[in-house]
């Protein structure tokens, strides 16, 4: 497939400010492709005021243009297009934001874009996503930390990569908490989606999709999860390709 | 509605044996009740060990079993039954134990276990939920930590008391780490459902559900959200009763 992927963990390390870490990977990558501007899509950004969900993409598309004006690139977001799919055909390049992948995910079906989205990048056209706009470029949002939020008409998501993100990958709970980790969590998805392969992508990090070839970056390793198989760590620079072969 | 529920936040606590903290709970329950045996839903629990669900279930019931029998009751599991909802029917009381909460209300709503259950509840049968089993007594599951690794029929669940809990509930992330604190996941869940509300259920905590009376039994408060108001803590030994009020 002839895809351009920037699928990044995380927007903000702890202590950090907001897409500090990213932003130069970003600009790298759109730079690279030729792009001016771009088309955001903040549907996972259902809670940034207490002021209801349209006022919420308001100011994320808000928080979002500034970082980009500073990189370079124009941004505008497609929650203000009267025809979604229309502002997708159009667009030069897409960025999918983070928040909850429920409701992105629910958002996406809902307005047509999920084919929308997928048939532009498989034209070439360069995606960036973060966090839950990581995970719904996978063939399913199953592998989300998210909370079920909202009712998606499926789980079925983009399906521009063969394998499953788990983005904020984290090692262990928090002193004294007993729940399951998320090895565990991962685990019991595997249990019950036996061919599936999952990608634990530590904060920091992010995956680079040109085509055929796969690169990570950042600080960390990635854990690679198999059904009945030790998991595995890769670290940054490692040939990764094996993992779009599936596709 | 004539329902007597007891809803626990989760099994073990760290460092604590499998089920230590609340038996003396269970056991005072179901004694009060005259409950001799209890027919048990292992469908959460599908990676208690790596051959496969059906053995993991086979597990889980005997891990439960052998707890219930030092607290003097029978256990059998309804993955050994050929006619489910028979099994419901022909049942003195319901133990729903924790896991995944995705496959559990699959595996509910797949075999007409729902409305069986509901109903069973609904005639006074004593019923018992750790985590996922406590999330699926709420309307829907839609507040459940776990993550989404199939998909159910929807997102409905039991009913059987108007509010969502949160098990497990937790104030902070570990150290270091940026994603979604669980409150702010509960704060986006009430953007998109304005009506509801939500209890967070700390560990170690439980809550029993008589009739119209409900109390909170534990070492902590729970932790309730509603949209558009601050969140509010109500102790062990407050009255609760207003959270079933809207039933």
């Amino acid at each position: 497939m002839n895809r351009n992927l920037l699928l990044i963990s995380n927007s903000t390390n702890a202590s950090e400010e907001y897409l500090a870490w990213p932003r130069s990977y970003i600009k790298d990558f759109l730079s690279k492709h030729g792009v001016t501007k771009t088309l955001f899509i903040p549907f996972a950004g259902v809670n940034l005021t207490h002021d209801g969900v349209e006022k919420s993409f308001d100011l994320y598309e808000e928080r979002v243009r500034k970082i980009f004006k500073e990189l370079g690139f124009g941004l505008h977001s497609i929650h203000r297009e009267l025809d979604v799919v229309k502002a997708v055909n159009d667009a030069e390049s897409i960025v999918i934001g983070g928040g909850n992948t429920f409701y992105l995910t629910s958002m996406l079906q809902k307005f047509g874009l999920m084919e929308a989205i997928r048939a532009k990048i498989s034209r070439g056209i360069p995606y960036v996503g973060w966090s839950a706009g990581s995970n719904v470029a996978c063939p399913t949002m199953m592998t989300t930390n998210d909370m079920p939020i909202c009712e998606p008409l499926s789980f079925n998501c983009l399906n521009v990569i063969p394998f499953q993100i788990n983005p904020h990958y984290l090692d262990a709970n928090p002193a004294g908490h007993a729940g399951e980790t998320r090895e565990q969590r991962i685990l019991e998805y595997l249990t019950v989606n036996r061919d599936a392969i999952v990608v634990g992508l530590r904060e920091g990090d992010l995956l680079t999709v040109e085509g055929d070839t796969m690169t990570l970056t950042g600080k960390r390793p990635i854990r690679v999860f198999r059904f009945g198989k030790e998991a595995q760590e890769f670290q940054p620079g490692e040939n990764l390709d094996f993992l779009l072969k599936t596709s």
